[in-house]
C-alpha cells in the first residue's frame, strides 16, 4: 500500500569517489586536464572544522558521500528519511571555471555519472541535472539532453556568478527548466573563487567564518535580480530553489523590495506583482543551516512573517560539518508547518506523491534520539 | 530652564550650494580639478524619482539642503526636531576616487566650509568630520584636527569601499576615533562608485530600483568584518553607525554569527563574547528608509528580536526622496520603545544632553498632519 513520503531531504551531497571514476563518461582530450586539475577553482578560505563530517566516511574507504550503499544506511535509513535530492558534491564551481569548454565537458560527464551511479543505485536518490551556468547556450542543451531520466528532478548551477542572475544572458537556462518541467536551484560555497570576483561589495573577508556567516547576501542578490529583472513574468512556470542560503533574511528583502517597488515601480513596468507575491509564487528555500535564536518563538515569527510554511523545504546536508539533525532542528515549529517543511512541499516541487516502494514502515520509524551526538558539530 | 531634546534627526543632508563656495578653503593646485569634476565618482544608476525631494529647494534658489536657513525652518521646526547630524550631500564618493591626493584635500576643505558655514550658523547643527577611508593615516590626522570642534560629534565615511571595514588597513582610523572620543558613521550610496568596485557578490544590477534594493547587504558585510576581526576589543570605546542601511536584516546575521562561531571560533581566538554581544553594544542603527511590512507588529517583533530600542536611532534623510515623516513612521513601536529611538539613544551617543537654548518649547509642538502630504513620494 502506497504512502506519501514522511521526510524529504533537500540538499544531500554524493561525492566522486574516485577522479577516475569519471574518465569513462570524459571526451579523452580533458581526461590529463580532469586528473591533473579536477574543478580547478579553489577556494582561498579554509575551515578549521574541515567540511566533511569525519563519521561519513564510508568503512570501506573513500570519499564522505562516496558510497550510495553507505550513505542509504548511514543517513537516509538511520533517519526514516524517504528521498535525497542529490546536489552534487565540491563540482558546483565549474560555472566559474575560465575555460567554458573543459566546464561544458566536466558537467556532461558528471550528470552521465550520476545517472549511472547514483539514480540506477535506488529510487530514493533524486538527481540534480548540473549545468554550467557560465555558458547558458550549452546549459540549455545540458538540460535538454538530461531532462528525459524520471529521476532528474530538478537543475542546479553554482551560487557564485558574474552577473546577478536575473539579467538575460541567463534566460536561455531559465527557458531550457520551463520547458522541461524543472525547478532551478543554486547552492553556495563558491563566493569568490574563480571568474566570480570578491564575495562582498566590499571585496574579500579574512576567514571562513566571516565568509560563511555572509554567504546570503548573495542569495538576497539573486532573488532581488530575478524579481526584478521581471524573470517570472517571462517564464511565469519557473521555480528557483534556493539552498542553503538562510532564511530569516526573507522578511527584511520583502519588505524593502515592496516599499521601493511603490516608489520606483517605473523602472519595471513588466512586473505586475509585488515583489513579495513573485518571491512567494516563484521562490523555494531550503532549511539547512536552519537559524537557531536565543528565544525559539523568534524563528516561528520570522517564518510567519515570510510565509515559510509554504515556501522552505527541510534539508541536512549531509555529510557537510553544519549538518541539521532532522529529529531536532525544527521541533520548535507548530506540527501544521513543520509537516509542510519537512516534506510536503518538497512532494508538490518535485511530483514525489508516493513514498519509494522498497522503504517499508519499520525504516522510517527508529528511536528518537538515535544519531544525534555524532551529528552535532562544534557545539551547536 | 533647560530640557532634554525631544526629537534628534540623525541624518540630514547639507549641501555645497555652489562649488564655487568650496575654494576659499581648497588649496589652488586643486581648484580647476574641483570646478571641472568636482567628486569625480560618478553613479551608474539612475533614479526615476529624482535623489531630492522638489520641495525643499530653497525659494531663492541653490541645492535642496543647501541653505541652513531654509533647512532650519523647512525641516527642523516644522517638525519640532532639536538637532540634526549632518551628513553631507554628495561627498561620500571621494574616498573611492582614483587619487587619494585629490580627496584628501576635498575632505579637508568640506570640513572646514561645514564649521563656518553651518556648525556657526546655528547651534542646532551637529557636523560629522568627513574623511577619505582609502587613506586611513591621512584621515586620522584629519580627524585629529577636526575634532577639537565641540560641535563636531562623529567621523563619516562611505559605505562603498574596496575592503571589508574590519581589516587591519582601517584601524588607524579607528584608533583617531576613540582618541577623540567620536563614533565613526557610515553612509550608503557608493556602492559600485569608484574604486570600489561591483556592488554584490554577483557584479553589478541593472537599475536604481534594484541597487537600492540590495544596499543593506554592503552594511551586514562591514558589520560582521567588524565584529569578526576584533575592531572591538581592540578598540573597546568605539562606536559604529550604520546610516540608512536597514534594521530588519540584523536578527538574521546576529543568529547566524552566533551560530557559525560556536563551531568556528578556533579562527577568531580574539572574541571574548558571541558576535551578537559586540553588534549589540558597538553597533547603532538609523531608522530611516524603515521597513514597513504589511502587518505593523511584524516590525515590532524585529525590534525587540534585535534589541532596536538600545540601538537604533530614529532619521528622515532630509531632502532625499524617501525621506520618512517623524510623525508618522514610527508610530506602530510601544512607546517606551519610540522614546528611546526617537532622541535617547541619540543623546548619548552624542552627548547631546541638553535641547538647543534659542528653541522654544512652542516651536516643538506643531499640527500632527503638518507636511505629511509633501513628504510622501510615489505611493507609500
Amino acid at each position: 500500500m502506497s504512502r506519501a513520503p514522511k521526510w524529504i531531504d533537500t540538499d544531500v551531497h554524493n561525492a566522486i569517489n574516485n577522479p577516475k571514476d569519471l574518465l569513462a563518461y570524459l571526451p579523452k582530450a580533458w581526461h590529463a586536464q580532469w586528473l591533473g586539475q579536477g574543478i580547478g577553482v579553489s577556494s582561498p578560505y579554509y575551515s578549521p572544522v574541515g567540511v566533511m563530517r569525519k563519521d561519513a566516511k564510508p568503512p570501506q574507504g573513500g570519499q564522505p558521500g562516496g558510497d550510495p550503499g553507505y550513505l542509504l544506511k548511514h543517513h537516509l535509513d538511520k533517519y526514516g528519511i524517504d528521498y535525497a535530492i542529490l546536489t552534487g558534491s565540491g563540482v558546483l564551481g565549474i560555472s566559474l571555471h575560465v575555460d567554458a569548454d573543459y566546464a561544458n565537458a566536466v558537467i556532461s560527464a558528471y550528470n552521465d555519472w550520476l545517472v549511472e551511479h547514483w539514480l540506477k543505485f535506488s529510487p530514493r536518490f533524486k538527481g540534480s541535472i548540473l549545468i554550467n551556468a557560465s555558458d547558458p547556450a550549452y546549459a540549455a542543451k545540458e538540460i535538454d539532453r538530461m531532462a528525459g531520466h524520471p529521476d532528474m528532478v530538478q537543475v542546479i548551477m553554482a551560487s557564485g556568478a558574474r552577473m546577478p542572475y536575473g539579467q538575460r544572458f541567463y534566460h536561455p537556462i531559465y527557458e531550457a527548466c520551463e520547458r522541461n518541467g524543472l525547478p532551478i536551484a543554486v547552492h553556495p560555497g563558491t563566493e569568490g573563487r574563480g571568474i566570480a570576483g570578491a564575495p562582498t561589495p566590499s571585496g574579500y573577508p579574512s576567514r571562513y567564518l566571516e565568509w560563511h556567516n555572509i554567504l546570503p547576501t548573495n542569495y538576497m542578490t539573486h532573488v532581488n535580480s530575478l524579481v526584478c529583472e521581471g524573470v517570472f513574468e517571462k517564464f511565469p512556470k519557473l521555480y528557483f530553489v534556493a539552498i542553503e542560503g538562510g532564511i530569516c533574511w526573507l522578511p527584511h528583502l520583502m519588505w524593502r523590495m515592496d516599499k521601493n517597488y511603490k516608489a520606483l515601480r517605473d523602472s519595471v513596468p513588466w512586473l505586475k506583482r509585488l515583489p513579495s507575491e513573485y518571491i512567494k509564487s516563484h521562490i523555494r528555500l531550503t532549511t539547512q543551516p536552519i537559524e537557531e535564536p536565543e528565544k525559539p518563538e523568534h524563528l516561528v515569527q520570522m517564518f510567519e512573517m515570510c510565509g515559510a510554511e509554504d515556501i522552505v523545504m527541510f534539508s541536512t546536508d549531509y555529510p557537510h560539518w553544519d549538518f541539521d539533525n532532522p529529529k531536532v532542528v525544527l521541533n520548535v515549529l507548530p506540527k501544521a508547518m513543520r509537516q509542510k517543511i519537512m516534506a510536503q512541499n518538497a512532494i508538490e516541487l518535485y511530483g514525489l506523491y508516493e513514498a519509494p516502494p522498497a522503504m517499508g514502515e519499520e525504516s522510517a520509524s527508529g528511536s528518537p534520539d538515535e544519531g544525534i551526538a555524532e551529528a552535532e558539530v562544534g557545539g551547536q
